[in-house]
């Protein structure tokens, strides 16, 4: 079967649709948050604060770009182990990614802001993390299909993913009041079987014919694993990043901390241990489902958010109210075992979502117009991205032209800004 | 035209002299700011300052140190694409970056803080915050004349933009009181002109002889994606670090997240639009302009600074006194449309310094005893380091010894600090 | 000589053992501190705290996630400068750290808070970081003996220094009272003459066997320039880390940031002088000394300790009571100078200890069965790693399975904190 690759008019079209409906959504709904507003000042006086140290913005910033970081360099990179899909793999994370904020930051804010404050959403820091926690879980389904999916099938499975993973945040946060603190239920499950279940639907019969280009190289694995130390040595933030002040957020980085180090050896272990000669592997933890989980996204984030979710589910029934009582921690109604309950059924309703939300948007990726590449053209870069060719002595003998990145640096920063304010 | 390119004593003679009228004039100038200065503890007894962190360093420590990132790994790997320049890239603007600061340091006091405060340049986070803005604008420049100039020329460019850079910005923002939160004037638009000029000055007419190295390969893109990447995520940190605390630099961090979010996705539209098949080019805002600008820097800064200088204008001149109205953000007697007019005065002198300033640093340069290269070995690291050599199976047939990466470990920090503290 | 590098079961066992004891030790012995403890609140009432940005949380985590950076990607990446070790420098770099962190926050624990606190050790964020700075120690060392020793080798040598790490610690901190802000004793002097004992002790005869893989290739030297570049970039926030709340802090970071810069120029200058042509070399620090000194971790971090630990004894003998007099600097009882004497008796106290414990350590790991490897296997990632085949081409023949890196994503945490909290 062929397949039409050329995008020129398709993501042009797509992206710049999705851009000018995002301007327009953000003009008419999204205004400032107090702690972000000019007005700020007055506010203080009344409210008699008297540092703006109290600023959320202090609480946050700093896991906020640690967060970010993961998202963009963490997941990026984390995907460039494939011998010729390094563009594709941080191109196209970069592309869903800065989609999927900005749409994230409108879905989110409908759902957890518009209620209680009226007409508008209203941003602040803790809202631009939370966008990236949603797009993480976009990032962790990316995985999955990496090296079979069009640009076009990305943004389609981003506007999906991420309407999905709002409403089940919704219910398992603000309905069911279940902790969630390091996103295992609303982030790791429910992004991991999203995406297993896409490429399960996307299943290709041939995909073997592309099988070379199925491995990594040596560089291709060093450049894998900036990814993978950005994702380590950042989880802290990302555990941290939204807990409430003080002791709980300082508990939470303390956690990770200890429990990440400890995965480490663990690891190390394992992997030696199933190897025949003992020797370790970059990625031993290979899927064995036999559903073309390009980047073993269910022992990576699958079979870990489960349990986590589990395990957090028998500490809450454990928990001491003794310990934990201070307010905000759980309702007054309910006990600990209650709260347990709720968790597991918090993890059951993420797997339920993931399970039906993948098949629908899978039927719709599988619709022949989206730019998909032939079985025998998958992982490879040349499909989609303009790529220097070299001879076998390492010398380019075409395309002479200079190539810088693109970076579009916002010193026009504040041309959003001017749709901000009304 | 032969050219000697050896800098066995003219390169070391001239780090040497400029590090030692470094330690001189920092010995002769600098003290600590009260927030950095020992005696602080004092002060705030006095002025009854209850906590600690009131100290500015940690309303702006972890923007500062973001900014930093984005000074030597982002704009460091930005340039590491070409396939044979990445020592040259990283390495050179390590050097430029080490010296700019320093001489920023001591410019910028001079202007900005001599005449307030008596005899001494007073040092505090924020001064380091702002000597590497005045350096980004040296880096930005960098990218026009990658590849075709020596260190020592780079030293000498970097002496006279630091010293422009810091007159332009003082007229800027202390005379004519512009707001230039992000810099796309004093940065961005004086960077890229001031580069264009020189390069233009430079302009080598059989540069093509070294055409085969001036493109990227597939490696050295994905390098490059390292510094597109960490720029990109940083510049919220950027746009936010020096602005007011609390709800100012909150919002110049929202603003820029959903800016940065918006260009990706317009970026990746044009790139697919503008290419024959549709595909994406990671580089794909070659300069069309013939003056040799390397990597592209009038469509990366020149173009985005002036467009950031203008909607700036335009937004202030219609900006609401009624939101903005707080101490500190205009003068009281001008109105906005008064402002509006200063902001395009500051960035027409911003071009004017940069092409005047541009011609006489171009003039300078062109002088044949800096170790320039000649036209056939632009782009090529072997002229200036010492390059592994590599046969074709990627095995090393010479140069067997061991070779770690130069790095001084600071651990040595106090022996400056002896010249600091009187 | 035959080896049996096979570590099937001794790794394995190794890791599992050392990760058992820990979890088992920190279930005994570690509680949290009152700063991260869910009572927090309460406490905070009792002591009248009014916000909780006093928690040392705020205070900390921002140079805590820098200095995590540096020990993980800035000494993981400065090892893959080795054309065929990638691999072992980031895999071996993350194994003993991620041992080494868990077993200094016990040590550490011990030694500085047992005894005040009485039957727990207390974690706070300052512990993360204490153990980040130990942990250091050990990457230095790791330096001498890269590509000579097998993993076990290193979690032993790992277990022993850290051991001796405190001990030293202790003694120069909290018996001496020395003042070591950035480590330049306890941390770069130690390690370095620690690891140089190891590899004397470790003397390979026959090396040069495997001297064509002890040279960088290009990419390698850039895959090397990320981790230089973020030690670099965050030795201000590795120095300030720890020091005192303000204005102490504020004042390390400027050092550090002045000092950093100063020795880049000083840097080019002598690697350009020392070259007959004058170019500069990406690791011209090669050790002198015959003592297979890998990384050149002698000129790297051995003397820059001590020069360090020196312009200190020197600058505090001569530091004036009238500036630094602020509670907490120093004893009442000394003057400036026997506080001098006393520093300079602490560094001698270090090179001791690291030459003592590094005799012991070496002979210990000169026992034949730790699974290291022949003289002319050194340097190479085959192994004890499964490395991806490449022909010539760059085309993988073997092996075609998806191999993304290992990543055990941390969405369990609460795991250890069931573990932590009884």
């Amino acid at each position: 079967m062929a397949w039409n690759t050329n995008l020129r008019w398709r993501l042009p079209l797509a992206c710049l649709l999705l851009q000018v409906a995002m301007v327009v959504l953000f003009g008419v709904f999204v205004r400032y948050d107090p702690d972000a507003d000019a007005s700020w000042w007055e506010e203080k006086k009344r409210r008699n604060i008297s540092s703006d140290l109290e600023n959320e913005f202090y609480y946050r910033y700093p896991s906020f770009q640690d967060v970010h970081v993961m998202v963009f360099v963490g997941f990026g990179f984390l995907m460039t182990f494939l011998q010729r899909y390094g563009f594709g793999a941080l191109g196209f994370n970069f592309l869903l990614a800065a989609f999927g904020i900005q749409w994230a930051l409108l879905m989110q804010g409908w759902f957890h802001h518009l209620d209680l404050q009226g007409r508008y959403i209203l941003l602040g820091i803790e809202n631009l993390i939370n966008a990236d926690f949603c797009v993480a879980s976009v990032c962790v389904a990316f995985g999955a299909v990496l090296g079979k999916v069009s640009p076009i099938q990305l943004l389609i499975m981003t506007l999906f993913q991420v309407t999905l993973f709002t409403v089940n945040e919704y219910i398992l946060l603000n309905i069911l009041e279940v902790k969630d603190a390091g996103g295992s239920m609303t982030i790791h499950t429910f992004g991991a079987y999203f995406g297993l279940t896409v490429t399960y639907i996307l299943y290709r019969h041939n995909l073997e014919q592309s099988k070379q280009r199925q491995s990594s190289v040596y560089h291709s694995d060093l450049f894998a694993m900036i990814g993978t130390l950005f994702l380590w040595m950042y989880w802290p933030s990302f555990n941290s990043a939204v807990s409430y002040h003080g002791d709980a957020q300082h508990r939470a980085a303390i956690n990770t901390y200890c429990s990440l180090a400890a995965s480490v050896l663990t690891s190390v272990a394992l992997s030696s241990a199933l190897h025949k000669k003992g020797k370790l592997d970059m990625p031993f933890l290979e899927s064995r489902l036999r559903i073309q989980d390009t980047c073993g996204i269910h022992n990576l984030h699958g079979i870990p958010g489960v349990l986590g979710g589990i395990v957090g589910a028998v500490t809450v029934a454990f928990a001491s109210p003794d310990i934990y009582a201070q307010p905000g921690f759980s309702k007054d109604v309910q006990t600990s075992r209650t709260q347990g309950k709720f968790q597991v059924f918090g993890l059951l309703l993420s797997l339920a979502m993931a399970l039906m939300g993948g098949i629908i948007v899978g039927l719709i990726l599988r619709l022949p117009f989206w730019g998909q590449a032939a079985d025998e053209n998958c992982f490879e870069d040349e499909v989609y991205w303009e790529v220097p060719e070299e001879n076998s002595a390492g010398h380019v003998t075409e395309d002479p032209t200079l190539k810088p990145p693109a970076l579009l640096i916002p010193s026009g920063a504040p041309a959003l800004s001017a749709v901000l304010v009304p």
